[in-house]
């Protein structure tokens, strides 16, 4: 396989945007991340959008960027792995070039999410599992599918809703110095506590909000990357997996056991375990997906995600930092951008661009992406490293 | 890049299909597929689902199609390409082996169309394009969009109402012959030419149907392909191009730029030329469509296209037959479907197994799939060859 690395990153405003089209929002990041390694528009071979649509009015997006982007000639598609669309687009551009069908690949990752009413979103997100089935049968909504599990995680190994709210006051604390996300204000432990329980024990602040926003990854060959870049962001492996459509059908509650076998695959096809992460992005839909993740990626043993967060250890300064950028829950989650924003802050991170005071210390040089669709329904793991 | 091969072949029946939920139909093609060739559900190292989506309720076909086809741990993403959605998922697939991610991978494509009213078709195919700027403005649907060409087409060439029934009635003529395929009468240049008026010069007859149904192949490396099967079909290239979202923006409309460019690139990557093409499948969502891609794909000169089908050289025995699985005017086009059975029908063609009276004579073993997206918004072409 060949090489491929990330030479140039691109990343919009998350949050509300009314003042702007779906093409538009997209081509925020195509020209950043394009200005960002300075590669002509000619020299893109293939491109690769992770969109999951449905929230907005156009079906297929896809040939839009490309339009509004000059990519009138490039091929292209459209991509969706629910939350994980973002990452199923990094693969793609991933494989294209590291097949050898291009030199140079771009995924672009948006999403327009606020023009549906909450209503209308919460029965989108719904959807996101055995629609036939579960969500019409049992009418189980999206936060419902994850109490489940953080009601597994609290019987099973004691974990409480104060360690929940800690992962969303880190969140806030980080997202408040990220000038992209969509929410840049610190919370307190308390109001976190204190606010509305949506499905218990799941609250307000548990979950990430609706947002609108996009992402863009220029990926390159070690020839064109070497030509285009000083700072390559090496794209080491890439796991993927999946689970059961239906939630009656998972084994237990306590872990998604995409993310397991994901990291578990990525981790083997970049030859590093989880010790030698430096600094990640994990699924925080829920901070109780952050907390599975800890223990699924292997950052610690199964059962003591809370211990890390409690500890401080996944702040800055700790063992594995975070969700330095706010993560999807102050960052904000336009699904199919989400994936390739995180590409882009691991590389950022690894390149040492983060913004003041979010900036983790990089020893090994490698970071790690971890991209959950649906409730585990899909799961894409990302190694990125500052060497081939 | 890696030698890839299609090694197994599975195909639903096309038409009205109230029997089956979705993932029950496209388990009718993978298990096809799979015993096609005898490979184990183990050996499965990723999976692409190609379906445009939209027409039924399922928002997450992919992992509902991996689970009910036991590929649980198994990753996958859907693509969508509007009507080329198919051949994008044979590309992912493709790309995934060439690449060395992958031994063994599986592109399915499936659509369920016939529950929906046929208005609702009508607005759901018209959104294929600029949404809200076209669509919306102007109220062009799919068969006016392609009316445009089919006018110019005749304004420049001279080419006649008659010689677009033409296409028609071949198509229902190898339809006939295939038990698989939504349409199974033969039709007379006369009801053709006598049918409703669509959009003209369009009348029923030039329009492929809306339909239910499925394809799958397996894909594998050299080493895999000779242990499962004797009879490869290697993929030699795959050509992929857009065009502008936004119809008032093409260029002319005697032809589809994406066509050309595609196949361009197809030839080159494969080694060859539009004379060594022994057999092929066009996108014939309308007449005009298959008479335009002859002469997109280098078959003939520009505007000739209707002396071909005139003369009878796009059937059997003529210098370059094409679709005579029934194309999609016959077969039917379950859009995600399309270009998976596109693959399917001309490795079936190489192999020298399609059905008695519609069988190419095999020269030079080389193979041509051209699909198209929208109305030329995408287009992949797909060079095969029973040598590698």
């Amino acid at each position: 396989m060949r090489g491929v690395a990330v030479v140039g990153i691109g990343h919009s405003k998350f949050g509300r945007r009314t003042d702007v089209g779906v093409a538009e929002l997209a081509f925020e990041s195509v020209k950043r991340a394009m200005d960002d390694c300075g590669v002509d528009r000619k020299e893109i071979g293939s491109v690769t959008l992770g969109s999951a649509g449905g929230w907005y009015e156009e079906p297929l997006p896809a040939v839009l960027v490309n339009e509004y982007a000059g990519f009138e000639d490039v091929g292209t598609m459209r991509v969706e792995a629910a939350c994980a669309s973002g990452s199923a687009a990094v693969r793609s551009a991933y494989l294209s070039v590291a097949s050898g069908e291009a030199e140079v690949a771009m995924a672009v990752g948006v999403e327009k999410m606020t023009e549906v009413d909450t209503l209308t979103s919460v029965e989108l997100m719904g959807r996101s599992g055995s629609y036939l089935w579960e969500f019409e049968n049992y009418g189980m909504t999206f936060p419902a599918y994850y109490a489940l599990y953080a009601v597994a995680h609290m019987g099973r190994y004691g974990t409480t809703e104060e360690d929940m709210s800690r992962v969303a006051v880190k969140a806030h604390h980080y997202g408040a110095m990220n000038p992209l996300a969509q929410f840049q204000k610190e919370i307190t432990l308390e109001k976190a506590l204190s606010s509305q329980v949506v499905s218990w024990p799941l609250k307000l602040y548990d979950a990430c909000p609706i947002s609108d926003g996009s992402a863009a990854v220029v990926l390159a060959s070690e020839d064109a990357a070497r030509r285009l870049t000083d700072t390559p962001v090496w794209i080491r492996g890439i796991g993927f997996s999946s689970d059961s459509a239906n939630m009656s059908r998972r084994s237990d509650y306590v872990g998604l056991r995409a993310t397991a076998d994901a990291s578990r695959k990525a981790y083997a096809a970049a030859k590093i375990g989880p010790r030698d992460v430096d600094v990640a992005t994990c699924h925080d839909c829920f901070t109780i997906a952050e907390l599975m993740a800890y223990e699924d990626l292997g950052f610690c043993a199964k059962g003591e995600g809370p211990k890390l967060v409690r500890d401080g250890q996944t702040e800055v300064g700790g063992r594995i930092p975070v969700n330095l950028d706010g993560g999807l829950k102050a960052k904000g989650h336009p699904i199919g951008a989400t994936g390739v924003s995180m590409v882009v802050e691991v590389s950022k991170q690894l390149r040492g661009e983060a913004d003041r005071g979010r900036q983790a210390q990089i020893r090994n040089g490698v970071g790690l992406v971890h991209n959950v669709g649906g409730t585990g329904h899909y799961c894409y793991v990302t190694v990125l490293s500052r060497s081939r």
